[in-house]
């Protein structure tokens, strides 16, 4: 499994992976799910990928090649996000089909998110399905999240608004990131972040949280913490306000 | 979508289950997925359903029948909680497969968690897949949980031991059914709550927050705003001692 989150605030985007990969439970291994791209000054494009891990490679093999090749569409050339989006849906697209045996159960799908900026343009990220279709952030959402994203999102929909710092939206999908690791193994660390300031065109803050971080351990010991104090200070429950005076359902009369 | 949790501790049981139910979002309805049963002084049972409306609604109704025909087995005569679960799931199985046509691809499935006191044995919570197979809870997993599960999970894990009294079970059930309420929209009110002291052999404490709940906005409220100041206080990143210098993948020499 995967969990990948992007925010994009108004002073840039984050970016958040982990790097856990498993076919079953004695197969785990670790690959970084972030790949950096970009001419410092003029683009800067951050790809996370989640889903089947022959597709998501092949998918940023051809991206390279693409690069190295200088075809007519690559990530060093596209006018802006969107179509950086459209051509990265296409190569997933034909890299799934290209493996799906008739017959076969195996499930060859894969999903991305892209991010940056490129130019004068406004930074923007961009969810790509397996289908090939996509979808962008919004300002009440946002942020976008590929993989096993439901454990984390609570704190996302709490803590996140576009006017959020950088380093508020860095902590925030690290806790979530934290949250997500919790409660599934199959995703981990080594966690990977880069923090895109708007108009840099500069990929220089990229950080790798290794499983022996004394700041991702102190992390979770002090969100835990932090949220057993917050939950002790709820205010108690007004059962009497509440009370229902409905029978049960027995078949026999209550006695 | 449904939401439903069962926490088992050494006081006794909690249940918590909404009341939403969609077949297309313009198609929601209220209906409870709580349902009790028993007969005060000898035993105490809930039942709490997710999936497949028809065949929840077919299972309660034969288990009612059940119970007023007398039959050999039924609700009022299991010897304990595993028979009752084994009980129930030969009835979802029968349910389920006597409405899958052929060739059709609507999901029948339906999942199930029974939990209460039968006589002098112990308190216990079952939850019943949809194939009939079910598990239990254990110290370090003191809770089952059936339906949009994920979203309110994390909470759970971090407050819950066979220690936590009742009444903070029920409130941290409540806090986990608010945050799935707030990230699934098809997870909603009234939420029913029963709370079950062992050994009482009553099922006396029935709760119903409507959706104009005065407790349930002040719980959203005061969640929000806790999570948000415990957000505040988590220790900043350190950024400078997780520095990853490795270069981006850009065909380009960065310059």
């Amino acid at each position: 499994m995967t969990y990948c989150v992007a925010i994009s605030v108004n002073d840039g985007i984050i970016f958040t992976s982990d790097s856990r990969t498993n076919a079953g439970v004695d197969q785990i291994s670790t690959y970084s799910k972030m790949h950096r791209f970009g001419i410092d000054g003029q683009r800067q494009l951050v790809i996370m990928s989640a889903g089947n891990l022959a597709t998501t490679q092949g998918v940023i093999k051809r991206v390279r090649a693409d690069i190295k090749n200088n075809e007519p569409v690559n990530l060093m050339n596209v006018a802006d996000l969107e179509e950086a989006a459209d051509y990265l849906g296409e190569i997933s697209v034909a890299q799934q089909k290209k493996h799906d045996i008739e017959g076969s159960t195996v499930n060859h799908e894969a999903s991305f998110i892209v991010g940056g900026q490129i130019g004068d343009k406004t930074p923007a990220i961009i969810m790509i399905y397996p289908q090939g279709n996509y979808i962008t952030s919004s300002d009440t959402t946002p942020y976008l999240q590929i993989g096993e994203s439901k454990y984390g999102k609570p704190i996302l929909d709490r803590i996140l608004t576009p006017e959020t710092s950088l380093d508020t939206s860095a902590l925030c999908a690290l806790v979530s990131m934290d949250s997500t690791m919790r409660s599934n193994l199959t995703v981990g660390p080594p966690i990977e972040t880069v923090i895109y300031e708007k108009g840099s065109l500069k990929l220089n803050r990229h950080y790798q949280f290794q499983a022996d971080s004394a700041f991702l351990r102190e992390l979770n010991k002090s969100w835990d913490h932090l949220l057993q104090e917050a939950f002790r200070n709820l205010p108690p429950i007004k059962w009497s306000e509440n009370w229902d005076q409905s029978p049960d359902e027995s078949g026999e009369a209550s006695s």
